[in-house]
């Protein structure tokens, strides 16, 4: 079996702002990690797929920053989006690119930017995935809840598989559907179903099982692969590619593909595993505590802080020393040229930030 | 009439970092103002003492920048304190210098880092109070008090002088006692009892004046100065000076000689003129709001600052942009190399972040 990774690295996100900017968005940065968020990624599957099989997909305009993070990855590991089409297309792109060298190829797809702390069991989990789809399944990983998240997609188990705390000790279901972020009490009634996991956005499926769905689920789609695929070798690859890719329609995996199959009663092709891997998807300044280091007064603390009578904050100091005296369950980040203050609660509102700075012309901020 | 100046920019207080430094105190910044604090000092007494007539009483490590501060100044117009001493050794000091040209001289005493809104009637005010010191008076300006402020020392009138909004219409009034910074219930007696003002800390009188009063109520301070002045024109001068001033008590001009005079029932020397002049003695970040412009959701604003749904902050952003979002009654202030994030009612608590920076040994933020 011949594994291949498809790292999506394609995000531009603002909600790390000031951290996180045009150039230089969630997957180049190091939060609450040692190393940026993508080599952390590609890191936890070093033992597992070689380096020659791990293709980066990315925009433009980050390749050559992401050719600097990762020195081992040959030029052709990257492949290129000539503009933004959420997932379906950017996996589709891969997938062509990695069945020119083997259609049988099983496919390992996973966001850039996500946290992982059990990264043995993590690692099984790939493994347990990639046997699954190699016999033609479409494998995803969903996350064992702990709380009521608004934050996240859920997957819907098939069946009844009984108490939140007493999933199936295999962890193998079949998925009754994908439902989209709930309000909270949505998100209560899921947490205590004991039905529901969430969507880590990770897939695993041969490159030709994908492609196949795409034929037919997502024929638009299916239609511009097939034409991009026919110039892979072309010195009119990056012309063609760009108007193939830009005319297809922007969407995503889980609604493209994986929420019309799932709800194909008869075939249970697709799989979840349940995992319980210390996951996060890292989503905003104020979720920092669920997965960085805390201080013995609950502040998650990066780079140089001094705290006095404070507690619960959140603090990234890039350049700089911040100082804390008296405040409490703040987002304080500090970089060269910006700071941000806001409550944890509030941090998920940080691209109004981003909103009033393009308004105000600053442009040189986001 | 010689009316000399006397400007006190000896402070090297904390309360203002991480601004303030040891080799920036808060004379050099300006904080609510175009200039630095001691520059706006010296403009408002521009159209009445001759700049000749104006000297700065500082600290060593700090005449190099005061000179670079006030570039019409001689270097004679710099006189040093070899150690701090409070206010009366300094003041006593800068009357022996002013002396040597005119024992009758009157001194315009002045600190060096106050607001003043209203330059008019403050101008008129001094006027008034030098011709009063030209007679032998030893005078003050009270603040007429709007609020029942603890952090500042009051000056209780003598007699009856009616309600807290019917003062003197004069505004000349003798002085009972000169009282300590009182806590808020006694500060509310004051308000409302219509017969204290806030001790501005500008005094005038002679040069000769003072110094008899040193004789009578400062016996070592003024032995110290004679012994200074023997020296004035001796090339031992500054090893004369650090001799004898830094063998003075430490001892303020208000407990030295106001409190005393001030308690000689019989001799009603000391007068205070009613001052409602704007003032604020700019004590702490917190109060930036009393003489800084708000904006319309109560920031106050020294920088580069974009706000959403953010009030009453008091940001002041010295090289980079602060952002707000969603919190009130903070004070952030940036500089270069340290953040400080506080809420404005601790903001007179700064100091306690000095000393935990001490204590790590972050002296580079001193």
């Amino acid at each position: 079996m011949a594994i291949w990774a498809v790292i999506m690295a394609g995000g531009s996100g603002t909600r790390f702002w000031p951290l996180s900017r045009q150039m230089r968005p969630k997957q180049f940065l190091n939060i609450g990690t040692e190393r940026p968020l993508i080599v952390e990624t590609i890191n936890r599957l070093k033992s597992l797929i070689d380096v020659n099989r791990c293709t980066v997909v990315a925009g433009q305009i980050h390749v050559e920053q992401l050719k600097a993070c990762l020195p081992g990855f040959s030029d052709d590991r990257f492949v290129v989006e000539p503009c933004p089409r959420n997932t379906a297309p950017c996996i589709g792109l891969a997938a062509v690119h990695i069945a020119r060298h083997d259609p049988n190829a099983v496919l390992v797809v996973l966001p850039a930017d996500h946290h992982i702390t059990d990264v043995t069991t993590y690692q099984n989990l790939v493994n347990r995935a990639c046997e699954l789809a190699e016999k033609g399944h479409i494998v995803t990983l969903g996350i064992k809840p702990n709380r009521p998240e608004t934050g996240y997609g859920y997957i819907k188990l098939k069946g009844h598989i009984g108490t939140q705390t007493k999933f199936e000790s295999d962890g193998l279901h079949d998925v009754d559907r994908f439902v989209e972020k709930p309000d909270l009490q949505t998100a209560k009634t899921y947490l205590e179903s004991g039905q529901y996991l969430w969507n880590s956005g990770m897939f695993f499926f041969t490159a030709q099982t994908l492609l196949d769905a795409y034929a037919t689920h997502l024929p638009e789609v299916s239609k511009g692969l097939s034409a991009i695929e026919a110039h892979l070798n072309s010195p009119h690859y990056w012309t063609e590619l760009e108007q193939a890719f830009t005319a297809m329609p922007s969407v995503s995996i889980d609604y493209g593909i994986m929420e019309p199959i799932s709800e194909d009663v008869g075939d249970p092709q697709i799989k979840v595993l349940t995992a319980d891997i210390g996951w996060n998807d890292v989503g905003h300044w104020g979720a920092l505590s669920d997965y960085a280091d805390v201080d013995d007064h609950g502040n998650v603390i990066q780079g140089r802080c001094v705290s006095v009578e404070s507690g619960d904050n959140v603090v990234y100091a890039d350049t700089s020393t911040v100082a804390l005296l008296g405040v409490d369950n703040l987002v304080v980040v500090q970089t060269e040229d910006a700071i941000l203050v806001c409550p944890r609660d509030r941090a998920q509102d940080v691209r109004k930030i981003v909103s009033a700075l393009r308004n105000s012309e600053s442009e040189g901020l986001l």
